[in-house]
C-alpha cells in the first residue's frame, strides 16, 4: 500500500454544547466523519465544519446515527429496516446540503456508535445502511470494520467498501474489536498507538490482544477526537503515517 | 394567464401521528409542499410522499419551518440569521435525498407557519430564507405571499418568486391576509372558495373583506388539507380551475 | 372478585397531532394511563387530561415510555439501568405536577409500548422500572402483565403489583400474549371481546388460542383507544363489566 | 441585611455533553438553579445534581426554560400563555421527582435565558410563569430581576419574589441590565466583580455604567459557571461575601 487515509469523528457538538476540537482535527485528518443531527451535530456546526473541511481539502463523510440525541447514538434501537434506511437517507441529504454550499459533496458514509456496532453484526441494520446508500448513490463508499456483516452486505450489493482500523483499540484474534468492557479494549501508550497505526497502514495487520498477528485490510485509520490528549495523539499518528506513506483521503 | 398551479401542505404527520390525507391530496394538487422534519414530517413519511408525488407527477417543494415539533412551527422563534439559514438548508437537503431516491428533485421552497408569516414582514428572517436558497441553488423558486418582505428580498437577490393566493382566506385592501383572529379571516362557503380561486387564477385579483377588488399576482393557489372537508373542497377548487385554465405545476 | 378496573391509554397526542378520543374514553374507563411526554403526550395535553380525569373521578396513572417521539416508544432501546430509571422518574414527576394542579396525584404506573414488552421479559429494564417506583414512592402500584419479569421483580421489591388483562388480545397457554405478528394476536369480534373481558374480570381466566383455559389474575382490563371503533368497543366492554360487577379504579 | 444567597445555573449538560463544572460549583453556591430538560439538562444529570445538592445542603431551584435544546433556551419563542404555563409546570414537576428521590424538594423557581429576559418585560410570559407557580404551589419563591414585569406580576399574585443581582453584569441607571450587545455589558475584572457582589449584598446597591448609584434590592447574587475561570471567580465572590455577611440559601 502506498497511501492511507486518516479519519475522525467531527461536528459532534449540538447547539451550545461542544465536543472535541473540530478545527484542530481538521488540520490532522484527511477524512472527517461529520455528525448529521440525529445523535449529534446541528445545522450551524455542520455548515461550519463542511466549509472548513472544504478549505482544508479534507473529505467529508456522513457520520450517520440513530435518532437519539440524549443517548448520543450509543444505545441500540430496534428499528424497522425501512425506518432506519429513511433516517439514514435523511441525514445524508442534510449533510449534502452543507457540502453543496461549500462547493463540495458527501464523499462516503460511516455509521456511528450503536449503529456502527449493530450493523457490524446484524443483517437487518446492515441491510438498512446498504439500502440507504443504494437509494442515495451506489457509488458512495461505506467506511466500516473489515469483515463485518455490514462490510459483507455492502460488498454483495456492489457498494465500495473501505475497511478501517482503530489505532487505539485492542483486537481479537478474529479481527474484531475487543469489547469496551474488557481490559484490553484500549491501547493507552501513545507510542504503541502510533506503531499500530503504521503497521495497519503499511502491512495491513495488527497484533491482537493474545499476541496473534491478524490480517486487517484497511484503507483508513480512525483516531478519536473527544478524549483528553486526543488531538496530540492524532497528530502523532499522522506524523507516524506521514513518515511511511502518503496520507490522503480514499474518496 | 393560461395556467395555474395548485399547492397544499403534505407529509405533515410525525411518527405514529397523521395529519391530513396525503394520498387523496396528491390526486388533486400539482405541487406538494412537503414538511421536512423540523416542525412536522418524519423521514419515512417524506420518503413515501416523495415517491407517490413522483408517481403522480406532482412537483415537490420544501415546506421548511422552525425547529419546533411541539409547536408545529406555528410559534415565532427569534433566530439569528445564520442559524435560521442553516436550519432551512438542512431541511432542503434532507428532502432532496428523498426526491433523489424517487428520481426527482426539490422544485421549490415554501416557508411554513410562523416562518411564513414572519418572513413576510421581517427582513432578518426573510434574509435567512434567501440566504438558504442562494446556498442551495439560486434557481430554486420561492413560493410566497405577493408583495411580502420575503417576496421583495428574494426578487432583489435574483431569485425566482412565485406568488400564491389562499382560496379560503380573507384579504385586506392592501393585499395582505386578514389576521386569523379577525372575523373575516376565513371564507367558509365552498362555492365562494372555488369562485375566489378561479378569479385569482384567471384575473389575478381578489375581493377584499371591505369589498375592494385587489390585484393579486399569483401563479399558484393554496388549499388546505388538514381540516374537515378539506379534500372535498380541494377537489372542488381543482374542478373549478380545470374548467377555466390549465392546472399544472409552475416548476 | 367484586370489582374490576378498566384502563386505557390516553393523552397520546403531541402538539398539533391527536390520537384517540380522550374525552370519550374518560367517560368509559376508571383508570387513565396518561402519556408523559417521552413517547407521546405534551404538557398542554397532560394538563387537560389530568383536569378532566379529576372532574370525572378517573384515576390517573403514569404511562411511562422510552424517549422516542418518532417511534412512539414502540422501538426497543438498550438503556443503561440508571438512565432508564431516571427517564421514568422524570416522567412520573412531570405528570404529578398536572395531577397536583388538578388537586390530585399519580395513582399508579404502567409502562408503555416497547418498555412494557421489554420489562416483561428483561430483568435490567424491569429493574429500572422498579428502581424508579422505589425512588418515587414505594406505595405506587405497578400495572403490568401477570407473571411477567416486571410483575415478579416489583413484587420482590415489595411494590404493589396490579395484573391487567387485554380484552382484545389473544393469549398463549402460558398466560403470555400472542405476538402481534401471529394470526391469533387480536380478537376481532366485539361480542367476543366483551365476553373475554367479563370472564377475565369475574373468573380471572381467559381461553388461550389453543382452547386451553388459562388462569389470569387481573384487577384491571385494558381497552385500546386509538383504533377505528375503539370507543364503541370500550363502551361495550364497560357495559358488559357493569352488568356483572362493580367497575371502579383499583387505586 | 445579615445574610445573602449565592446562586448559579447547574445541570446544564445534556446526554454526552457537559457544560460547566457542577461539582465544583456545588461547593461554592448556596442555591443551584437546575436545568429541567427543556433547554438543557437530562434526567440522569438532574438526578445526580439533586443528589449532590442535597448532600451539600445546597437549595435546588427549577431553572425553567423554553422547549429549545438546539437554541439552549436563548431564542425568544412566542408561546400562548397556557402552553408556556404547562411547559413550565411540567419542568417543575420533573425536577421535583429528583428532589424527592434525594429526600428534598424544589425550593424556588428561576426562569432561564430568553424566558428570563422576556418575562422581565412581557406581561404574557410573566403571567405564564406566575400561573405555573400558582398551579404548583403559591409558596414557591420566584427568583428574578428586581423591578421586572415578572417581579411585579408575581408580587401582585401574592407570590414570594426574591430579587437577584448579577455580580459580573453592568447595570443601567434604571436598574436594568446593560444589553449584552453593549460595551459595558460585562464586568471583566475579578476584583470588581467581587466588590460589586459585596456592595449588592451589604448595601443593596450597584454602580451603574454611567456612575450612578442604583438601589438594587437583592437577596441573592448570581454567578456564572460556564465560562473560563468561572469557578475561580465564583469562589472569589463567595469568599468576599463570606467576609461580610452570612451566605446561605434564601429558601
Amino acid at each position: 500500500m502506498t497511501s492511507i487515509d486518516l479519519n475522525a469523528d467531527l461536528g459532534e457538538g449540538f447547539g451550545a454544547w461542544r465536543l472535541g476540537d473540530d478545527d484542530a482535527l481538521l488540520d490532522v485528518v484527511t477524512s472527517a466523519n461529520v455528525a448529521c443531527g440525529f445523535h449529534a451535530g446541528d445545522p450551524a456546526t455542520m455548515h461550519r465544519v463542511c466549509r472548513t473541511a472544504a478549505d482544508k481539502n479534507v473529505a467529508v463523510g456522513a457520520q450517520v446515527g440513530y435518532r437519539d440525541l440524549a443517548g448520543f447514538g450509543r444505545r441500540r434501537i430496534d428499528y424497522a429496516r425501512t425506518e432506519l434506511r429513511d433516517d439514514i437517507l435523511y441525514q445524508i441529504g442534510a449533510l449534502a446540503a452543507f457540502c453543496r454550499a461549500a462547493g463540495n459533496h458527501v464523499r462516503y458514509l460511516k455509521p456511528h456508535g450503536a449503529l456502527y456496532n449493530t450493523a457490524a453484526v446484524d443483517p437487518l441494520q446492515a441491510g438498512a445502511v446498504v439500502d440507504a446508500v443504494l437509494a442515495w448513490d451506489s457509488a458512495l463508499p461505506v467506511l466500516c470494520q473489515p469483515g463485518s456483516v455490514l462490510a459483507v452486505a455492502a460488498a454483495e450489493a456492489g457498494l465500495t467498501v473501505v475497511g478501517e482500523g482503530f489505532a487505539d483499540r485492542g483486537y481479537l484474534p478474529d479481527g474484531r474489536l475487543v469489547p469496551r468492557s474488557a481490559p484490553d479494549a484500549l491501547v493507552h501508550e501513545p507510542a504503541d498507538v502510533v506503531d499500530r497505526a503504521v503497521r495497519m497502514a503499511v502491512s495491513s495487520e495488527v497484533v491482537a490482544a493474545d499476541g496473534t498477528v491478524v490480517a486487517l485490510p484497511v484503507r483508513s485509520i480512525c483516531v478519536h477526537g473527544d478524549t483528553p490528549g486526543a488531538v496530540e495523539l492524532a497528530r502523532a499518528v499522522r506524523a507516524g503515517l506521514d513518515s511511511h506513506l502518503s496520507v490522503r483521503a480514499f474518496a
